[in-house]
């Protein structure tokens, strides 16, 4: 999951500082390396997972900054609580209440700079270097890191196509060592397979976790992005201790700009060591931000209409990609519609170098993320991420169908095949 | 400087979670807990370290977010790179250059999410647990959290009424059992005692850092708000080789509640890392507020007009202060008037308990930080730590001499010595 890399340095290096041992475990994100090569203009990207910007209420947005600067200023610009702006801590309770099932009340919520800031901080308060983490193959990146700047050891537990199997999950805690400090799951819409565990799966997932003592760790940053189908409850809703974390944020529903996330765990010792951390780390999240958000989840009616709207475009936008690669993919290429998010993932045969052909897609001006960016199993490495939500239908059927004419090309001569590939 | 809180839970917690063993050594910071003491409305307190709220350019901000917002909205909203938005990166550097004498290039910036990140970004890249990190006697509270959360000696270099002595720094450095990995310095209107090295001690400091080998840490968030005095060179304006780093914020100039903060290091590899661990901490710092940051920093005008607004109002609440002390307290208080900043440090005769007359203040309703909250020599431990930029001249007047009340009935009996006071 993650190595050594070779370009932060190493023995050799003249740097006047010494490093502490375990950032030499980190490299930069794959995902954004590949986004740098991407930003030409000419380049028609599904490599990223960036919401849509002309979907962003910037008006809406600025209204309630002018508001809240002139109703309290010294509330939006001073310091605040580590532990996050009551109201948005409410805000976010009933919000997830109404979608999850999951009972809360505010002082079980922390407001993070991001739920990626709550992935480093759950790290930080519950992995020991060398502990244990469960995680989907493939999984999240950005959780990996998390975990992997905390000297984790990341175990990734395989499954099917329709996410983690209980089964695996069961061998894979038998098969630890100690018994692992987390099972980190990303349950509805995944990133990057954009499948969601089913209801069974969710139940039965949650009941091996708790029987083995295994706190669950949550991340729902898609849900309210959903485009067919109904809510399921949370996993953590099937898990009777204390043992959970579920992480929300609102990068995805109305800005990642803003940076705002939120953590929930109903456990008191688990929150007061995060508060404890998240002031050693940033004292707190941008006030401002904190009650623009607020705003937005507060006024209900409004919200659900931004969220319709977001999920009619996206929704296009999903089915526009589907179609075109229904036509221009080899038709043994197996994918599946995801009910909600922004992903599609694509498992093309074994007979195609995914890693060459996304050199050779960029010769093309078009980007995915090849699916060896995610995990390391035969099975993930033959998988494409495609974004739906940042390119308009035009770009989208214009770029699957140069990808379907690479794929196709591919089959008839050049790197077919790994042998005569490399 | 940390200790084993029992309040966090031990052996004897009945939380399923197991922590990581160095998220025990952390404690909420003490003066926030005195924060969260002193909220009511009736408490005259000095314990904070909040500017001015009535001062924030709140109108401007909300002009700035609403034109930045109308022109750029997808920038605004969008998630940006971990580095930083290129502009502002721009703007600090041109500042530096202006201000400290330090040679900078917009490369060498890394947006941060407030100060407080910078300090924990740090710890983190070169603070394996154990190793030694030499900070001055006290130090500012919130370094030594991010020092101690990543397990680091932290060893207090002691001083004298100017601040860090180069004398003591040589014998701190040669005592230490390997060669340190830090030296953190906030030398301008320090945090708590409001002392500014000279510029002679500015030079010795670097070059014995220097010659041993150790890279200097300054902070500086403090430094624009100067109400005497000429500016002074920054300390690592004096390392002639890349091992130093240099923090700034917006946070005391223009709002703490944006959480946008800075880290200057000419050193590439130390940089690269940084980034590495940013993007698995909170990818980047909020993009609007950043660009809120950078329009304020251009107009350069505006900007030092701000300043001279903030340098009149904090001169004339320091020197409201300065006098009340003169005429209340025991005359054999010692204190210092600082250049700039905003903190002005007492330090009483030994017959006082500083940590009692804290309580028996609260129960009169005026609130400061005891000097133990920021280290544990006799010396620190009879400071106390007023601020005096967060209440007007009139309340400022009232509670300095609530405070010099009680310590003149101290005088006269009650808590006056350590023997009798316990």
């Amino acid at each position: 999951m993650s190595t050594t890399d070779a370009s932060l340095g190493g023995a050799g290096s003249m740097s006047p500082f010494t490093y502490a041992t375990r950032t030499q475990l980190l490299r930069p994100s794959i995902v954004r390396e590949i986004l740098k090569a991407t930003e030409s203009a000419d380049v028609i990207s599904f490599a990223g997972g960036l919401p849509a910007p002309e979907l962003f209420p910037a008006a809406h947005i600025a209204a309630l900054c002018h508001q809240i600067l002139a109703e309290d200023p010294a509330g939006a610009l001073q310091y605040g609580t580590t532990e996050g702006h009551r109201p948005l801590r409410q805000a976010v309770c009933d919000r997830i209440s109404a979608s999850t099932g999951l009972p809360c009340d505010a002082c079980q919520v922390l407001i993070t700079t991001g739920s990626q800031q709550a992935l480093d901080l759950v790290a930080r308060v519950l992995l020991d270097p060398g502990d244990t983490v469960l995680v989907e193959e493939p999984s999240y990146l950005g959780a990996l890191q998390a975990f992997a700047a905390s000297g984790a050891n990341i175990v990734a537990v395989p499954g099917d196509e329709r996410g983690m199997s209980p089964e695996s999950l069961r061998r894979a805690i038998a098969e630890a060592a100690a018994r692992p400090k987390l099972l980190y799951l990303l349950p509805t819409f995944h990133n990057p397979t954009g499948v969601t565990l089913d209801a069974g799966r969710r139940r039965e997932l949650a009941e091996v976790a708790q029987a083995a003592g295994v706190p669950v760790l949550e991340d729902d940053p898609y849900g309210p992005l959903r485009y067919a189908g109904i809510p399921l409850p949370a996993v953590v809703s099937h898990v009777r201790s204390s043992a959970w974390i579920y992480l929300g944020t609102c990068s995805k529903v109305l800005s990642p700009g803003l940076r705002v996330g939120w953590l929930v765990t109903p456990e008191p010792e688990l929150m007061k060591r995060l508060v404890a951390i998240k002031q050693a780390v940033d004292l707190h999240t941008a006030s401002l931000n904190q009650r623009v958000v607020a705003r937005f989840l507060q006024d209900a009616p409004a919200f659900e209409a931004h969220l319709q709207l977001l999920a009619g475009v996206y929704r296009a936008r999903r089915d526009t990609m589907a179609a075109a690669i229904r036509e221009h993919f080899p038709s043994d290429c197996a994918f599946t519609v995801p009910d909600g998010g922004l992903f599609l993932w694509v498992r093309l045969p074994h007979r195609f170098d995914v890693d060459r052909l996304f050199h050779l897609a960029l010769e093309r001006r078009v980007a995915f993320v090849p699916g060896s960016a995610f995990g390391q199993s035969a099975r993930t490495r033959q998988g494409i991420r495609l974004n739906f939500s940042n390119a308009d239908p035009g770009r989208i059927a214009g770029g699957i169908r140069r990808l379907g004419e690479l794929l196709c090309e591919c089959d008839g001569h050049g790197v077919r095949a790994r042998p005569c590939g490399r």
